[in-house]
């Protein structure tokens, strides 16, 4: 028992990007020692340093390597916690799925120079580059990289497309380049891969300029593969942003669908019932210090918070409400007058559920409306 | 009726991306050949390898070729099965169609390095061009291209204004430098002609570096050339991103119209109802594993799949619904109690016909009603 | 009266490309003058080519020039029939107004060079800059242009903002990098005038590698400085691409406005009426070959064609309808059967006027409906 | 008393880009000003022009310096009169926290050169960086930035993940392509950071040419190196417009509520209702010279002027209303006949509050009707 609630509190203690989960000294000393050893390998490529810094830099990659072996371990046995890892293997079940997701193997990776500096090799070569790899562990830490990653994932066919386009017109015009300057300038344009390096660097709009067309033919050819490159920058750009403008929609109306679903007033209503009522729901931004509702008076709206924080000058002490809470049930359900006024401490964003709209909800189905006076009875007798 | 058959089965064989039609190991044949064409061209491009690879190249183009020449053959038979050549020729009739069409020629095109081979011709020089073009053979395959191709079409004419705008800069820029840039650069800026080599590779943001102002005056220029050319770079995206949205939102509404019009339901109704009723579905989205509707409830909806999977649990079998079916037609026109419990397996997006909506729909047209009734109880009597 | 009429001809015949309105020989022939004219200049201007062409380019622009003369005069004698020149000038009225719009200057410029060839005066040096005027004579005939004008225009203060940001952002990157480089490279860094050629080529990602940074400080500011000239690239693109949808849906509105305000039915109606009908439209897609309304149905709405085509089955010939045609009136308003089946040519666009709008939009102003009903019987009786 | 009245009006005569307050020339003298300082420290850092201006420069930083030193006191003394600045700092209040906004630094920076010109110093090398900094003042002007501001703000988190991730593949890929090519150019791939300004030049696209890969491993690994980058390119430009596109959304409902909470007839009403009627309004835009309502009709809108002009014919002169005025309302309360004919002057886009929407917000609350009765009662006795 004791056991279990060591290895629970350890794995609270590693940190997740995701929930801003973990100790924060402990995310701090991940991302210190993932620096640490990428400066170490970046420096000790350079070839002036190399004689000054040979040993501080093992003794660095070291000690990263010990801190990096550390965690490891620590999310291996950790890792029956985790119910993101919902595979399990056959093998090590829970752990051997986390030591093959991407941090996982991630977070191997990154052990490798300890084993070749405790075998005595010198981790320059080839080696360096897993000197690099840990700082794909950052990525833990930039939540908002999961957004950018659905909206490609979202248009990944497209996507997909416009670079097999890009091949096709990359060997085709460079082919033709080739036919046509390989006269002129026989040492750049020996062969078509050779022409093929003019081409991807002319699309893409680097152009370093080692190799360009010079006879006429070539430059009007060149020409028009510049404005092809400027075209097919122009399609990704407009393809991401809209699977960017959808996947944000989308998780705001599952943001709308979850706040409703996790609302007591709504628990055990199925689909489509949640889908109505979500539906229902009126967006209302308000700005700072502006009064939502005013005691006394007889409005019939339900506010639920979505962003931002309000203040309820309630008897003795005010008290604040936060995104997910709500307020304003009585005047819905009871058509009590106003308790207490509402106002709002930051800029907020509500959603609101209007008696019209409850009426017309309740009027569908009469087995509804019993259903949601019930719960709201127990929940005045149980929580209020 | 025995070579009917034949032919049927070997246009079923030949892929085409579409519809994801054809055998597997065909298309496999097919992509593998059209890599091998590409690879065998480009390698004989390069100097050093013609020696050594000299005839297994003419090998690799006698083998691809004729593949390519009875894929040609076989499809220029089976032309006649397939639906979407709908014009006929005079000579030759969808056989005719079909060698006139853009795959046609590039399907006959590619077959000429063959012809040149088998003719003892070295297919060198500006025939290599052929060797490259049965890469245009794997657009077949590609169908999100078809959505970019519509995004481009749709806005074709502000991208030719741009174009031609782009072309008028070009001319009136290159001018204004190669009049103030021809004393200090003679032999770079030689004349208008080779000054718009400049106004392209500074327009197009490229920038090779090969010619570049160097007086002030020139200089100044050339800054405003290149703001110009952000400008003109950005105006493309802005348009496409917009074509691309407005050709999604489109096919979206024709999905919408292509499910509702299919329903048995709704067979024989006109464009006018079934525009209606698509305006009254409501999109819902809905995360796997939950409850859509619960067995015994009395919710009156009718649901349509348009993507993703629900289980609805039957006994003695649970059934499972995809893309294109619907249920709960029984809760919306004979008002009966839900006889199953559905559950979405994967995320499903739905359109959610209500009750209130079906009632104001044959409200305003009472010889619907009696329409559909008829047309339902009619199925329920066939096919349930 | 006749000098008149051959006044109105000649107008009608001198194309301008708003309306596709003039002869098409007329067009092409304008348009080729201005090619040739262009042509002739930039050939001009090759020194190999000018032993061999300088009397054909003489009399190319003497002919050139003498039909942009013509065209000048014929302009200038037709301007008061134009309807889009709404400013009279006290001197020259009409012709005066012409002469002093964008295009008049355009025309006028355009005659330059036959001036000088006709004093004798080689149009070499900075007069063949005149040569190329001409081109913006094409402006007149790509009508899209209009439309990315009018999205630039209405972000034209945000556009400003972003250049002037820019401007800011090169003279302290480019003073800053000076300060950085002048010791490393005193010979290309010179002055700060100087280092901000690089801070333009460099921010616009253009790169001709004429000047680039050695030192270590230098090239941090270097990738600092091309991070923000993504930046500044990506906004113009973002604001560009609003700007363009906003601007195509305010030119739908308009359209629904024009059309909805355009019809007889709702002739003499104000604004405030005119809009709520158009906000009582439904839009409908409808593919090519549906049927729209079936034959002695009781479907009751009425269709105005936005695009596209249909045709009524009408005896003894059937009829086709276009853009900007309507039917079904007879529905709405006398709700009779429908009289004949129509069935959608091409795809169409329609917005609906549904009963139930009708009814609601008649409910709030009863006088509307007898002015309606007045204005739908007289139409029937006058032109049916 | 006198004191308060001159520094508020010295207050009022200070620009600031906001709102367009203060004097026409002193806004000319600051900007004239600024231009001034910084041509004098471009020029200055000229070597060929050094003698000859020396004593010129001088001079005109001496006189900027102290008119920004003027400026500078005129600003600290009237700070109390800004109602931006709501902090108040425990040291000098307001005057302090103006001293510590961003504007604040700015004016002090700008004073430096003047504290070295009196000093005997010249302003030459780093101290040249002052000359510019005068520039950041300009901003005060530019008020489009604001909104360009505030969408880079809303998706900052979005935003540094790509950088983040950005700053990883440059690394990542740098180091690979050091360790494929460090063989075949020694000289110029030297180390992991030397690699990395080729990968930072590449990523942007921008290609100076100084390095480059030649190794077939190398290109390929450059290409696509090079296709990230358009991908990299391609993320930040739909994450601005998206971000553009909300933010301006954003501040269109805030306009919509300021107007409709700012009216006299709704005063005193809470945020919720506020809301409820703005989202009653029903947006029109209208072209010049058009009827919105004709005399003596009974329709019963309420008009408020978002946009634009409109002219009301009254006798004897008649009335122009502009942006934030409204009218109608008494066709709206009291159902009496328009009492004149409102033309529209310019393109107008006004929100108009219907009878039926009017009537559906007060059937939900009785009392709110006596409320709107009561204020508008009021504001004929007292104002018209």
């Amino acid at each position: 028992m004791a056991a279990t609630t060591l290895r629970q509190q350890v794995y609270a203690a590693l940190p997740v990007g995701e929930d801003h989960r973990g100790a924060a000294w402990m995310a701090a000393l991940v991302i210190g020692n993932v620096v640490l050893a990428t400066a170490a390998t970046l420096l000790q490529s350079v070839p002036e340093l190399q004689p000054h810094i040979a040993t501080n830099t093992s003794i660095a990659l070291l000690l990263c390597g010990s801190i990096f072996f550390a965690e490891l371990l620590l999310r291996f046995w950790t890792a029956p916690e985790c119910d993101r890892l919902w595979r399990t293997f056959p093998v090590l079940g829970k752990c051997g799925a986390y030591l093959f997701s991407f941090h996982g193997v991630i977070d191997l990776l990154a052990c490798v120079p300890l084993v070749f500096v405790l075998a005595g090799f010198a981790s320059t070569g080839w080696l360096s580059l897993f000197g690099v790899i840990p700082l794909f562990k950052l990525s833990r830490y930039v939540t908002s990289l999961e957004l950018v990653g659905a909206a490609i994932h979202n248009e990944r066919h497209t996507l997909m497309a416009l670079v097999l386009t890009l091949g096709l017109l990359l060997v085709v015009l460079s082919t033709c380049l080739f036919l046509i300057e390989r006269e002129a300038q026989p040492a750049q344009f020996k062969s078509i891969p050779h022409t093929m390096w003019w081409g991807i660097v002319t699309l893409t709009t680097v152009g370093y300029g080692d190799m360009s067309p010079v006879t006429l033919t070539g430059r009007i050819l060149g020409g028009m593969t510049m404005l092809i490159g400027i075209g097919m920058l122009a399609m990704p750009t407009g393809v991401i942003a809209l699977g960017f403008a959808n996947e944000r929609r989308r998780r705001e109306l599952l943001q709308n669908w979850k706040i409703v679903s996790g609302l007591p007033l709504f628990k055990g209503l199925d689909a489509n019932w949640i889908s109505e009522i979500s539906g229902l729901l009126r967006s209302l931004i308000v700005p700072a210090h502006v009064i939502v509702i005013t005691k006394g008076e007889f409005s019939t709206s339900l506010f639920f918070i979505v962003d931002g924080e309000v203040e309820i000058d309630l008897f003795p002490a005010p008290r604040r409400l936060k995104s997910g809470d709500f307020f304003g049930e009585a005047g819905l359900l009871q058509n009590k007058p106003r308790s207490a006024t509402v106002t709002t401490v930051k800029p907020t964003r509500f959603l609101v559920l209007g008696l019209a709209e409850y009426q017309s909800l309740i009027s569908r189905a009469p087995d509804l409306r019993q259903k949601l006076e019930e719960t709201a009875a127990q929940r005045t007798r149980e929580s209020r």
